[in-house]
């Protein structure tokens, strides 16, 4: 028998929604390394209320590789509407009771991939209450991953980003890495997803050193305020600032063009990221999602311009099977 | 191979979670019918903000018959402490997301079942939305099971107790009470609990008609302003009055004595029910739940003096085994 091949993908939010969607599909061994940095909405509201660690970017990766009813997957983000439970999903509260009732975070996530009958792993990238912090060119301090996604400043530049206090990496998420056929990195939020985890200790090192082939997935758009402008160059030249060298085998790219209407829908949000890079390295691809009439009404429905969860695995897998 | 004898236990809150998750442990097939009229703290948050049915009850059965990991029924009642969600029970939230995911009360409580490896049945006595209400021999009138549960003169008398709108019955009900060999009244909050049951249209019909044997299981305490000084014969009255006529079988009734300083400790809160009754149809059984350390941090800590769970199904499973 074949051994799977071990597929790291490494982000959190909505865009490793999409490649771990995609990925459960095909016979490989998946886990997701998670950023545990958010703070906003319902997440930051159970943090502060309840001292857990953040549901949020855990909640969607486990339903992204959930094999349980399409009913359980609904109710996991199912949002309360009114009262004192409005905003709250599902999830969240279920991570957030399972931390409570077992004492440990990483319990209720392993609890909770039960219940969800999840393909793979999620390994929160620590078990550390943190914050994360930049600090702005001109001197300003932002507070929070929700504070630094508001921002419409980061674009002119900042000293520096960090986690306070200074966390521990969680030792799965290591060992995942070290044995990772292939470590992905990206769609998402540049600075509130994929820098997060590079910020914590020995999380760039171990990618760095890893045997795997190391793939970045470039963003379909730019965040304005935060990306504005950004080209493939600029992204990998600021994740390589974090990583300490420029590891990535290859960087997938879209080619695929919006519809105009969807572009000028996004004019006052942000910029559809141009590729600049001509290099080996580059794989191009079409990977755009359709706007279907349901995305309204579902979790990416504020991303309308997103990858296509199948055509996105169908890229990686075609590198995964020639590793 | 014989057929399991079919038990239903009617009635809602904590004596009925005793006597279910007593019968869980015997091959009987058990139908939990469930009163529909809880509307006080986290159930009654529910009602009022969300628009839910109540969840409460529902939860307490479905955890006694619950054959899932002592975690998982944990977790059904584990109570959120601070913020917006303090007090909530995360059991009560699971069955409201499923009502308004799925669309149905009927259907949230199908999937809890599913989740939680039920054994048996859970059905509430109505899917419509009720109140409580009762009109004391004052004039006063009661809005609500809470306002009821919480009233210190409902043993000065009351002129009449009403579900309002008057409710549908659950055709599932009907259904197993026709089927039923054995049906278990009790224990329970007299005009809280078991009466509630009795007035959905056809309930009482339905067990009056029901070739089943039917057993009253009578409290160990009386609350104080709601049944104070009751006997056997003053519950067996007042029952028999929404029943119709006296259709019991059994009386089944503890004759283990509660430890004096205990009897001390609720003495504000009611008094021991006493037996007025020679009949043959009375079953005298020493029932008593021993009061241990952790009681006081699990569910019932408000029922020091309670019955044994395993107890009280040895008695109720020598009625079945003489059917």
């Amino acid at each position: 028998m074949k051994l799977k091949k071990k597929v790291v993908v490494i982000g959190g939010g909505t865009g490793n929604f999409v490649v771990l969607k995609g990925l459960k599909k095909y016979p490989v061994d998946v886990s997701a390394i998670v950023s545990m940095a958010d703070d906003g909405g319902s997440t930051g509201i159970l943090r502060d209320e309840l001292g857990v660690l953040p549901p949020g970017d855990v909640r969607q990766c486990l339903v992204a590789l959930s094999n349980s009813s399409r009913l359980m997957r609904s109710l996991m983000n199912y949002r309360f509407e009114n009262g004192g439970l409005g905003g709250h999903s599902f999830g969240n509260l279920l991570l957030s009771a399972l931390e409570k009732v077992t004492g440990s975070f990483e319990r209720a996530v392993e609890e909770a991939s039960r219940i969800l009958y999840i393909k793979g792993k999620v390994i929160p990238v620590t078990m550390n209450q943190v914050r994360l912090k930049m600090v702005l060119n001109n001197s300003k301090l932002l507070e929070g991953e929700k504070e630094i996604y508001l921002s419409q400043e980061i674009d002119r530049g900042y000293r520096s980003i960090y986690l306070e206090p200074f966390p521990n990496v969680n030792p799965k998420v290591i060992e995942a890495i070290h044995q990772a056929d292939l470590i992905v990195l990206g769609p998402g939020g540049l600075h509130t997803s994929l820098i997060p985890n590079l910020l914590v200790e020995g999380v760039g090192d171990a990618i760095c050193r890893a045997k795997a082939k190391k793939v970045f997935v470039l963003n379909l758009m730019n965040r304005k305020g935060q990306t504005t402008g950004y080209k493939t160059s600029h992204y990998l030249q600021e994740l390589v600032q974090f990583l300490g060298k420029d590891i990535f085998d290859h960087i997938l790219i879209n080619v695929e063009q919006p519809p105009k209407e969807l572009i000028d829908v996004y004019a006052s949000e942000g910029d559809l990221v141009k590729n600049d890079m001509k290099d080996r390295r580059i794989l191009e691809a079409h990977m755009l999602g359709t706007v279907a009439h349901s995305a309204k009404k579902d979790l990416l429905k504020r991303n309308l311009i997103r990858h296509d969860s199948r055509k996105i695995a169908k890229e990686l897998m075609h590198i995964v099977d020639h590793l």
